[in-house]
């Protein structure tokens, strides 16, 4: 059987990842599927170092143009990751009618109107299941398996180091910072944690998710991001008598044509599929108007998990006559600028006659019910008392504006922690 | 733009949940797939008979060959159910070039051989998306995302009715016959049950995921089968007491080649995924030897989530210039005449010296080794204990065994239930 010359930008643990799977299942997959795959050019920055994987050292260069410009080349798989140089270097393999497998999240997500125009204008292939949620197939969901749906929510725990971090915080009360460190001494967290404790990651995965379950481009940058840096074990455990487990959530949903996407910490129903999500397993929870609840689970990170989704996408690109790329409007979509919901709202007040009273009269005044409230005494030495409430579902900016009306010489305020799933 | 002319098999609630899909959402498909469908005929038993939606009268005929000869339907939908005439119609559909769409497991799994050698022999489209697990796009998972992987495990909880009923014999502790009494009432259980509590439903559907996963036909007269019909409320008790959940579970491993498919009651950790699957929804939960633990959940059943699904493969077949069938290999495959997994054992037995060892030691004997055992008294007057073990893994012909040859005047024996998911 001929075999489909590709090549490879990059060559580190994912990269390794997809070498070893081409080499060990290639004959199988072409037994079953009916394609092969021929890795010719390797890009690496520095030829001479030790790789993950025993890579043909003949295959490895230093030179973009060896991937970029052989036309021999037909399918370029990009495993550099960052913005540049992989955004131009896709771009420019676009441009050359070659075919493009990325698991690039950050440069799709920050220059999908580049890349999906170029690809467009030379009708060149461009696929990114890799790019959200590792193995779990939810690009493939949505535009596949879900097309005669009008996707009404999209909710995931699609970041693997975070998750890992609160499933620890919560299952043993420790702190934020004790299990960071410990993520990062196990390689589950990076020495600079930033992109994915602050929700940077998140962001450009649900900016990718959204646009496709929309129809309309949702830019990262229209994305609300709040990263778990702030969540206190306190919280964590006020959740659990709530029956509310903490997770790191990408909400984006759709109403009347507004489109809100949001990255931030939430408390699910401890029912909820989503709860039962642990350690550094993804999940994405989608609602469709005739399907129903749906939720695809799995790895989200790891570099044979990666190199499974790549490797589905090389098949499918090596098999499709006519790339096409899924329907998305022209132009920015309109995006919220307020939403609804359930809102675990914790504060410090004074332990004197009348607090209660006044902090309820707060909301009430903004429209803001409160679904439940329990008061914890810290002892009477402390003078002080927390008070935690769970709001009916409110607006954000009411709930927002009556805290920030509040005298801070009667309350001091916790935490904030929207609550989603809710029935 | 030319709307492709298509025919439904049969017009009950899910015909008609497709009927109005297409109708409702149509504009929306064809503005995001371009393509567009008409539907032109509807063959029904009755014409008279009141819908379940207002079906066009005129769409509908009682001849089979208005929709099965007519040259310019191009796509013929069936959901009709049943082994026959649907497998008949479709092959002559298939026979005819036409593309079949199908929501019928019993006519896929009880015919797969004639049907897929219909649509391989005249290059027609075969889409059955809908026919496992409702809107779960799970045969497209197995198909078109985990292509490269060497599936090693596909364990499903694919049949609503039974972990409808068993969800509530867990949660409220009653007993099988009230629960199947009050499903019927609510419509979740036909007046006769037995193809959903005996098994046979879920085993249609385990052998067509397991010939796909697996790439070799595994006929559903292959598949053992064992229904809920004799779970007591007990066993479910027990169970929880050793952390575990009773679900009807259908599983397929393959390993060195050799396939055990199999539908049974099955005890799952509670931390397991598929433990907090509750109600009428359905899971499939993969295990590949590149993507690693997968799971996917959503609505097996119902009009509109199964519309979805078949909705889905209308596009996909409309939009696939060339059809082709997943590669299985030609004949049947070689079945596992025994297999190890963990057993939990129940039994009464004599409340008199020696019985424990004997119980213990004929396990011993046939190399059964016990993890964990629990011993009850029902009150000295009663002269028996109740006798919960937990083998480790264990090969089921050797347990049979064992309890075959214990003697009755010692011991009643109450159940078997076999474990899975146990790290």
């Amino acid at each position: 059987m001929e075999k489909i010359a590709i090549g490879f930008l990059g060559c580190g643990n994912i990269g390794c990842g997809v070498y070893k799977l081409l080499e060990s299942y290639g004959a199988q997959i072409e037994a079953n599927e009916g394609v092969a795959f021929d890795v010719r050019k390797i890009l690496v920055r520095s030829l001479g170092k030790k790789r993950a994987y025993d890579v043909d050292e003949r295959l490895l260069t230093d030179k973009p143009e060896d991937v970029l410009d052989d036309p021999d080349i037909a399918i370029v798989m990009e495993f550099m990751g960052g913005n540049e140089p992989a955004s131009s270097y896709m771009i420019r393999a676009l441009e050359h009618g070659k075919t493009v497998v990325t698991a690039n999240k950050m440069a799709l997500a920050s220059r999908w109107d580049e890349i999906v125009a170029a690809a467009r204008e030379h009708q060149s292939g461009l696929y990114y299941e890799a790019s959200v949620c590792g193995a779990v197939p939810i690009i493939r969901a949505i535009n596949d398996s879900l097309q005669a749906n009008r996707i009404t929510s999209v909710m995931g725990i699609i970041n693997g180091t975070t998750n890992y971090i609160l499933t620890r915080m919560s299952s043993e009360g420790a702190a934020y910072a004790d299990v960071l460190a410990d993520a990062q001494r196990l390689g589950l967290a990076e020495p600079d944690p930033t992109a994915d404790v602050e929700g940077y990651d998140a962001a450009y995965k649900l900016s990718i998710l959204s646009t496709l379950a929309f129809h309309k481009h949702v830019p990262v940058t229209s994305v609300y991001r709040e990263g778990i840096t702030n969540v206190t074990p306190l919280d964590v455990q006020c959740g659990k008598e709530f029956g509310l487990t903490l997770k790191l959530l990408a909400v984006a949903k759709e109403e009347d044509g507004v489109v809100q996407a949001r990255v931030h910490p939430t408390f699910v129903p401890n029912a909820h599929p989503l709860a039962s999500v642990n350690n550094a397993f993804n999940a994405v929870y989608v609602q469709g108007h005739a399907c129903g609840e749906m939720m695809f689970y799995g790895r989200g990170a790891g570099d044979m998990p990666t190199a499974s989704a790549l490797v589905s996408d090389l098949i499918k690109a090596a098999k499709t006559k006519r790339h096409t790329m899924p329907a998305v409007a022209a132009g920015d979509c309109v995006m919220a600028e307020d939403w609804h919901c359930v809102h675990f709202i914790r504060m410090q007040a004074k332990d004197q006659p009348g607090v209660l009273s006044y902090v309820c009269g707060k909301f009430a005044e903004h429209g803001v019910s409160i679904a439940s409230m329990v008061q914890k005494g810290e002892g009477e030495q402390s003078g002080s008392v927390q008070l935690i409430f769970l709001t009916h579902t409110a607006s954000e900016k009411a709930v927002r504006t009556a805290l920030g009306e509040m005298d801070s010489a009667m309350v001091i305020q916790g935490s904030v922690i929207r609550v989603e799933g809710k029935q």
